[in-house]
């Protein structure tokens, strides 16, 4: 039943430990192998994990990270702690054959990120937990000894994005995928983000008021339309990572933005885009019990998804733009009265409409153009459907 | 590449996202299915996630829970937090065809609740990320309509186990197990959780002392023994469950215990046994630059490791409390001058051992059986492989 490398396990202790190799596909795992033979890709792995978890700067709040039963943070008196999870599930949420390893882990940290950045939070420490083939630890064969693994280059990407944002890892968990004859076995992995607001601050969905702006950060459509794009040449996206924007592959969560609206009182209700503005302006909506208007000529639609349009990848950029999801922007009211800087931090603050009060038979989201309303859906997304 | 249900969403909102149905087994998800069209059975989960998680007592340091971005805690001021992950892996931490549902919810809760007895910390909130099969979700073709599914059955066991001690379901993330064609769709879940201690004041396992006794809480092995008759039986086992004690199906995490100790300052280190004794008692070792040397005949054996050994699944009732693992208990450290009460909230310490310096030649752990002293590996568990 027990399935941790024994000898091996004192090496990184409590949290991160790496089921040993013969326990997949079977349960029991097979335990006729000796302890002692784990794979060495894997305690590289660990190692790896180990020692870029306690690089970086100073760690604030961070008591104790990887190697007790917990790790222990210590938040400032004055503030309270915020909690997200997100899982990434591969055929799910990405695939190997389009995405880049290192894409994976910055879109696995990304997505928590932008949850905190939904709250006005300031990142305090991140948990990651992995379940993988064990394939993925090692370097593929026949290429140079310098060549990274698969886990390697998820790391890349998941630690670049978290210096940035100077998140520490505190701790996780680390498994075998399970292998069954005949079946796939598949990577998993379950972001965990803490994140710090003054109490009682941190921006919620539930407290837009009616007749407040809507607005809008960065622009929309594009992580839709970069996948459009992935879909059909994925080889020419891997290759292509350093020199373009990656809406997609590389989406910037909002931190800066979230924790200068919330500390400035520019806000009163916040969420994050990642099901697409239809879907998340109708969380907000709900929340708050209101409705909303916006414009259609107000959306602010990225570059990428005006050139899916032309390629005829998509019939309308407004399409992405509304249903897209995975922009990871946010979407925030504020009262009509306040002076809203057009950019925060270098991101634009698009303003996109407005709050309504609920009324019989007024629809949840309305999406006027010019002086035409209509109700807006949004449930829209599958009208996107890449072909 | 949007997998949440739109219109659905909102009815759970942010956290507690459940992707919709045809969106397995291939990516981008199949969304030529109306959005509308999620199955019942999976809104009827999130719906009774989100009631369960709602009930119970008052929710204390919780200030928000399912429903935003993040949820949101606020520790005392005079508190730091404590978090640990565990995953529970289909195949690797349980099998269907073993482990009744009830209990692999239990267990989930319990592996990361022991964590937290392990730092004497109290558990402010758990996160549940849970990717599950589809048709886990419905009930059982041609039972009566009041049969539960495999997920109501795993929330059963969740949630009786979260409502004993207090620990609300603060959020988490959910999401359909990908499938592939000819392959498992298997069960993973990743359990969140957060405790609070004293600031300065939690258990660790780098702070036993040279000349420290070495305790352990209850007895062990019977995990061990549970799982060498479950493989015979499953059948059994599982109808048997309210009858019996169950050390590896429902193991207690002793929660009361470790607070106890951390609080009247009774312990200097503490670990959970989870591994095995011979293997955690060499993690507390590695952390707090020490060996140890336990006595053989002070080791409690639980009873049904005594019963393998008659009924022969086992060679020895000694190796199963040696090297089983996952029996949950404690192994703690305590100065000598201590005086250590027999019981703490009904649960026996037993003195088991002495903390050593580490000194040329040696061993980490050493066994004692009367006068005969012989190295003890950390990675025995092996040898008691269920046949």
């Amino acid at each position: 039943m027990q399935s941790s490398p024994k000898i091996l396990s004192s090496r990184y202790a409590g949290d991160y430990q790496m089921r040993r190799p013969g326990n997949t596909g079977s349960f029991p795992p097979n335990t006729a192998r000796p302890a002692v033979a784990a794979d060495p890709s894997e305690l590289a792995l660990i190692e790896a994990i180990r020692q870029r978890a306690a690089t970086g700067k100073a760690r604030g709040p961070l008591r104790l990270g990887i190697g007790d039963d917990c790790a222990i943070l210590r938040p400032r008196a004055s503030d309270e702690i915020v909690i997200t999870t997100d899982l990434s599930l591969e055929l799910v949420h990405f695939r190997r054959d389009w995405h880049p390893a290192e894409a994976v882990g910055h879109r696995c940290l990304a997505r928590g990120l932008s949850d905190l950045a939904a709250m006005g939070a300031r990142p305090m420490a991140a948990f990651l937990s992995l379940a993988i083939p064990p394939e993925l630890t090692r370097k593929k064969r026949g290429t140079p000894t310098s060549a990274r693994s698969w886990m390697d280059r998820f790391l890349d990407g998941f630690f670049r994005l978290a210096e940035s944002f100077d998140v520490p890892l505190a701790g996780g968990d680390l498994a075998q995928s399970p292998r069954v004859t005949g079946s796939l076995s598949l990577v998993t992995a379950d972001i965990l983000l803490l994140g710090s607001v003054p109490r009682g601050r941190a921006l919620l969905r539930s407290t837009a008021r009616p007749g407040d702006i809507l607005y809008v950060t960065g622009s929309l459509g594009g992580s839709a339309a970069e996948l459009l794009a992935l879909e059909r040449s994925p080889q020419r996206y891997c290759n292509s990572l350093p020199t373009q924007p990656h809406p997609h592959l590389y989406p910037q969560p909002r931190l800066a933005t979230g924790i200068k609206l919330r500390a400035d009182g520019l806000a009163t209700a916040a969420i994050d885009i990642s099901d697409g503005l239809s879907t998340d302006l109708a969380h907000l909506c709900e929340a708050s019990a209101l409705t909303a208007e916006i414009d259609a000529h107000s959306i602010p639609i990225h570059v990428m998804a005006v050139l899916a349009e032309k390629a005829a990848l998509t019939p309308s950029a407004l399409t992405l733009a509304l249903h897209g999801g995975e922009d990871y922007e946010l979407l925030f009211t504020a009262a009509p009265a306040t002076r809203m800087p057009p950019k925060i931090g270098g991101v634009p603050l698009h303003p996109i409409g407005r709050m309504l009060p609920r009324r019989a038979g007024r629809p949840i989201l309305t999406l006027r153009s010019g002086s035409h309303r209509k109700p807006l859906d949004p449930g829209g997304w599958q009208h996107f459907r890449p072909r």
